[in-house]
């Protein structure tokens, strides 16, 4: 066995230093302030479940990605979280059964899995977000895109882009207006995925009627007439859809980009109706996903939800967060009571323990001279 | 196999709900801020790192205690962390080898042990913790020790008690003015754990001389009296001992309780010199531990650091937190800028989603009539 250096941490985990760890807390408060000033109300899940009671909340994940461990007391399988949708689905389902509907939950919290995939090296996320159980309504989805967007700008972030999906447009529309055979929904899919219009027309007539949903992608406004043009063709079979996407549309600022992909399942493995990407200008892939689904109560029925959630890793590590706060060297002897009264006003203190130690090389900006912060 | 209920949890972890949910999350942040105001600077280490480098700087910590898998990148195994002091040393000893000396560092997160004991059941815990890296000199501890409570108190506990202890005093007497064979030194730890005197004595008339270290136990100012009397009988042997605990004790305001047993040693396995257990009024076993200890640099060299972990998930069962906030029921059709506008004053607002709904069954104490909020 090769010697590995002692500080070395496995592959996809990583230690966050300051100031960067600072500016990360500074953006989950910010985030968890904007949801909860919105009446979303804290929980708090475990970081490990029993691995059956968690995988069957998660259609997308696979027993292998998870971290597992075989718990001592009950002999069963435990499962660290890969996501804490399902988790906070759990609790809604059981614990808060009877709580009023609609009931507003936020979270925030480290999530891993065991393997990572090729797009997102990191093992370690940190998740927040924000669910609102009782509907899935256009006014559900109203809040929930504008609570996540109004949260993005309080933590800082500009150039943000809002990517509208209809996850469950293909069934619907192949169990209805336009009929697929069922061997054929899948290949539509992915040529739909592939923006490849000659193969998806080659997989039969049938299959060549889904080619409008080609071009209605793209900047949302333009992409939205091609899917009018599309339901008026098909007799309004869509109507409500659109009406939906135009109504949660309509009260966002002319500061964020829409675009729709009303194809676009990555991700969305668990949303019905409405889905949607968060991107942020100068960040490659989202940052944030949300939208419909349904959560399965205690007697197998299911309740409508809409929620969204946040991975602000990739934020944090291109430096967003708070300002620096002001640094002030206390010598030996200082006055403790002016001190306290100046860490009250916003300065952080750094008190000597030594005469020989330097302030400035602590990255102090000030010393306290006397009762006053002096600048080095 | 038996059905085991979905919603039900492995023992030892559990869902926090609202309120608590949210009262952790405030008292995390009192702490937290606190510790900042001293000039501490967060790290957020990853949640799993390899085992070998984890446990080798844990020095209690039995692998089989450990939420452990095998990396299927590297093939080794990683585990999550049971504690965070043993991965912000990791940081502090590379990472941040060569920041300067005083190093302030805080930190926060979920630790988790697959095995509880007897007395914690509890296997996730939540840890916020400080520590000074570069000196344990007495000014560290004074520090340490005041910023402890401080941060405490800034969270609104009282009834705090501090209790003192000397974790290596035993080895130290030993090697030096009252000496024991080898195969003795364990046998006189476990009767000074069991206050027994009888078999204290019983063991040896060298095993006798530790006798006053029983009567150096309880209340600090008495307690110290008697160990003033042991190091005046040894020619001084422990002066600087006494003195450092007379300097720490000196600036802890009336309000805190001390209390001294220079012999406790449970927790407190890598502490040397000095080390405190906090305990507060109507909690058994304590809420937070601290002390001096060594960090192994790169090198295999040592690097004197001091430093504290509160585990404060039993304060918030009791409920300490902050104050409920204003809940704003917002019927539809509301005035959205005066909507932002009580929020930005600290209202959390919830915003009817149909016109069936009832602000006061969502626990809304007033509702925005035009502009003005007005009690149910």
């Amino acid at each position: 066995m090769t010697t590995i250096p002692s500080g070395l941490l496995p592959e996809g985990l990583s230690d966050r230093l300051p100031p960067l760890a600072e500016a990360s807390a500074w953006l989950a408060r910010r985030v968890l302030d904007t949801v909860a000033s919105h009446g979303y109300e804290r929980v708090m899940p475990p970081i490990a479940e029993f691995e059956d009671t968690l995988v069957s909340r998660l259609k997308s994940m696979k027993a292998q990605d998870l971290v597992r461990a075989i718990d001592p007391v009950s002999q069963r399988s435990l499962a660290l979280r890969p996501d804490m949708t399902a988790q906070v689905g759990r609790i809604a389902a059981t614990r808060l059964a009877a709580a009023p509907r609609p009931l507003r939950l936020s979270y925030a919290g480290p999530v891993i899995r065991l393997r990572a995939n090729q797009l997102r090296p990191e093992r370690e996320r940190f998740q927040i977000g924000a669910e609102l159980i009782g509907s899935d309504s256009v006014a559900a989805a109203v809040e929930i895109v504008n609570v996540a967007i109004e949260a993005l700008q309080a933590a800082g972030v500009t150039g943000i882009t809002i990517d509208f999906t209809l996850p469950d447009l293909i069934d619907a529309l192949a169990a209805g207006p336009l009929p697929l055979a069922p061997e054929e929904i899948e290949a539509v899919r992915a040529e739909l995925d592939a923006k490849d219009a000659g193969a998806l027309a080659a997989i039969s007539p049938a299959a060549a009627a889904y080619l409008p949903l080609i071009e209605g992608t793209g900047p949302f406004h333009a992409a939205m007439e091609r899917l009018e043009a599309l339901n008026a063709d098909l007799g309004g079979a869509i109507d409500s859809r659109i009406a939906g996407l135009r109504a949660i549309a309509k009260p966002i600022g002319w500061d964020i980009s829409l675009t729709l992909d009303p194809t676009e399942r990555h991700g969305f493995e668990y949303q019905n109706w409405f889905g949607f990407s968060i991107f942020a200008e100068g960040f490659t892939g989202e940052i944030g996903r949300g939208g419909s689904y349904a959560i399965i109560r205690a007697d197998g029925s299911e309740e409508p939800a809409m929620g969204f959630s946040l991975y602000p890793d990739p934020l944090i590590d291109a430096g967003f967060g708070g300002e620096a706060p002001r640094r002030l060297f206390l010598p030996l002897h200082h006055d403790a009571a002016r001190a306290a009264q100046l860490r009250a006003e916003g300065w952080q203190t750094v008190a000597a323990l030594t005469p020989q130690e330097n302030g400035e090389a602590l990255r102090c900006s000030h010393w306290l001279d006397g009762t006053e912060p002096r600048p080095y």
